[in-house]
């Protein structure tokens, strides 16, 4: 008899990936019928039309063709030929040929001196350590690695935002773990409050759950929220207190666009904290930022306070895949060693850095005001990241999800519910990408207010 | 407090993956103090001096940087130039984006078309369908989706060679389910028998082992073996007298070395006995065959006979990840369709993989012989793959692990005890690959058989 669905575990049965849920599953069905389709459910940049920043690209072509150099001597600026020499030499066997498990090695050794140098400043110097860095594939894969370590039985809990990513809430339900789910504040710009994570974590020790971990996603996916450096402390502080690790997912570390904030990193509060109990994973990733390159699975995971037997654990554990795609590794590498001023690709790559990170605020911007516009609509200021997640009032007896498909079935925009994401009961929303181009962004937002004033 | 070992659930820290153990660990170590390491330890064709296909990195290249065809608009055979039009238009929005959680569509109607092709004769029609295939990096991560989806309980089993490749063991134990050992016939060309096959079943399932799946590594590894198409007309009998399921893991499909053999896949059996009650899972990749591009994490699974309510389960686990490198999935593209005779690319393509193929095909041999040759070693022939997996004499009271650290300290020459992959009790093996270039393999032996005469 062939493989029944009664022969699957509950765990695989009740996993949900709502980003890529029955709503995108119909918007795919509507446009093979000829419908044109606004996919504002996830954040895909180059699908909506983002460009490649062009020295990455020369470099990764460059490094899977080595001879192009001279074949083609005149089509590679100089720093290009430079970095490519300088990956062919620290890879020792170019694309080709597995790396270590953790990655390549001069690849860490840059990512540690990034992070050294994104979170010091002349009073703190801040240290990475290579040894505790492991690239993946794409930050997902970093994410499910920690996960897999922390959830040890089935009566593990890890701390989730809600609204949350839902990569934690499939992956947490995939190892057969417990969601425990801390409310954002919405009205305070979706950030976390010490009163919501102390109910959190006394509801679920009450029921037995033995909390393991918090994660944390800043700046934040749904929400659009940008975390504060006491917000940062006051979750380690809580951390601290009932030993749990926390996951840091910094992914969009790159997309702030409130003026006068700045994004903060986790293992720069754990250094101004000098604290060495908490134990800290943290995530970043080239598929988001200004580089948007999703497709080549770029990513790495750094940890912190974190004991050498566990280390050796982590470890073992990335072998067993093998290790990173090569390519995703370097582009890693150019991620945290971009061109530098004076060198060739310096003007170039900072114009088109400066071009998406500008219409990414714009877009942001845009959005956040269109939708309050909408009467019955409220949405948070759009601090970072690439997303709104705006309050809908709907009719009685109705669903965010009801909402969802009937605005992709009259509209053709795509968005995803927002149960797919958790919200405080009573509430509704629905996540929306800013990635559309701005022809098509204004047009989201007419839409959207049309169907809202017409829909019963 | 931070995270500590004995937080860590028991399948975590029982996992092993002895081919980057710690025998490579002390390789490593032995390196970076000067001494010189010959990598016998894992298939890594490109860590050894095999070289790319030339038309595969072209092709990534461009891919990569399509503007390169206007910079230097010699650097490319027309060919290289159409198939990246092709690959632009098939993927919509180049390497950059996500693709669909199973792959890009046009690679996998591609896989679909390559694996009708291979399979069908004039006499038997084999069909694929590009909706029952997945698109991974790698052929791991295919392996661990199958497993993930059949271990459903801690009570389930799943069979696997003894010796078998460690992804297997690691993967079984890290999801928490049982190994149930087979044992190959090393008398027999390590063949499978169905009295091996009934006893481990009977053996698990007297136990109170619920037997869920049956893996086969064919060519083998690390045995080096190739099985008749009546070997596995029996596994699939057997698989189906017992409801189970079959995963194939065909990745040396291409490394065929012993005259007169060749391939016979899974799929094409299956068809052969038009068996629709037993469902199959084959996982094919880019790292190995004539390829050998193990960093660019390639691969693909193909499904038969499941159920659309499971196919659905396995997609919606994959979504998760969001989508294998689009890099590899480009790669695999141009494995399953490589130049045409006549194209400007076929001369150079098929000149570096005869060139490969004829190399490796030499290797096996001599490897094999050579092994043949020292006192106390006894190899079968290498049909296909590339590893040898000799049975050795030692010293009462030595085991294997004694044997290869030995071996590594005194020669430098890094290989695998058999005790990772498993073995008849009371025999000792090694694993090592093939894959040393010809002067160095030659001195591999040479070595070899000194220490063997030596150690006591």
């Amino acid at each position: 008899m062939p493989l029944t669905l009664s022969e699957l575990s509950e765990a695989v049965l009740a996993t949900q990936y709502a980003v890529r849920g029955p709503i995108v599953a119909k918007a795919q069905e509507l446009e093979r019928s000829g419908r044109k389709i606004i996919y504002c459910n996830i954040g895909n940049p180059q699908s909506l039309g983002q460009k490649p920043l062009s020295y990455m690209r020369q470099v990764l072509a460059l490094a899977e063709c080595p001879n192009l150099a001279q074949k083609a001597p005149g089509a590679f600026p100089d720093d290009v030929k430079e970095t490519v020499k300088t990956i062919l030499t620290g890879s020792k066997f170019g694309l080709g040929a597995y790396s270590d498990s953790k990655g390549l090695k001069f690849v860490r050794e840059a990512v540690a001196s990034f992070i050294a140098k994104r979170d010091s400043d002349p009073v703190l110097k801040v240290e990475s350590d290579p040894e505790h860095i492991y690239l993946t594939d794409g930050a997902s894969k970093g994410v499910q690695a920690a996960l897999r370590l922390l959830i040890a039985s089935e009566r593990d809990g890890i701390m989730i935002p809600i609204p949350q990513y839902p990569l934690y809430s499939a992956t947490i339900t995939l190892y057969g773990g417990l969601q425990v789910g801390y409310y954002l504040d919405e009205s305070a710009g979706w950030s976390l409050s010490r009163k919501n994570l102390d109910e959190a974590y006394r509801r679920a020790s009450t029921s037995g759950t033995r909390v393991r971990a918090l994660c944390v996603i800043n700046p934040g996916n749904p929400t659009g929220s940008l975390l504060s450096r006491d917000n940062i402390a006051m979750v380690i502080a809580f951390a601290r207190e009932h030993s749990l690790s926390i996951l840091a997912d910094e992914v969009y570390q790159e997309n702030v666009y409130s003026e006068g904030d700045a994004f903060v990193s986790f293992a720069r509060v754990l250094a101004e904290l000098d604290e060495k109990e908490v134990s800290l994973f943290s995530f970043h990733s080239c598929s988001k930022g200004f580089l948007g390159e999703c497709g080549q699975r770029g990513g790495y995971m750094e940890v912190r306070n974190i004991p050498s037997e566990v280390l050796a654990q982590i470890t073992k554990l990335q072998s067993v895949s093998l290790c990173a795609n090569l390519p995703g590794q370097i582009l890693v590498y150019l991620m945290v060693k971009p061109p530098r001023p004076g060198d060739p690709s310096w003007e170039p790559y900072d114009k088109e850095r400066r071009g998406i990170l500008a219409e990414l605020a714009r877009r942001a911007k845009f959005l956040a005001e269109g939708l309050n516009r909408i009467p019955g609509y409220s949405c948070q200021p759009i601090a970072g990241a690439m997303y709104a997640f705006p309050t809908i009032q709907l009719p009685a007896g109705k669903t965010d999800e009801n909402y969802c498909m009937a605005l992709l079935e009259d509209t053709g925009i795509c968005v995803v519910p927002g149960t797919g994401f958790g919200q405080a009961a009573g509430t509704a929303h629905f996540r929306t990408t800013i990635l559309p181009p701005a022809d098509q962004i204004e047009e989201v937002v007419k839409k959207i207010a049309e169907f809202h004033g017409a829909w019963r």
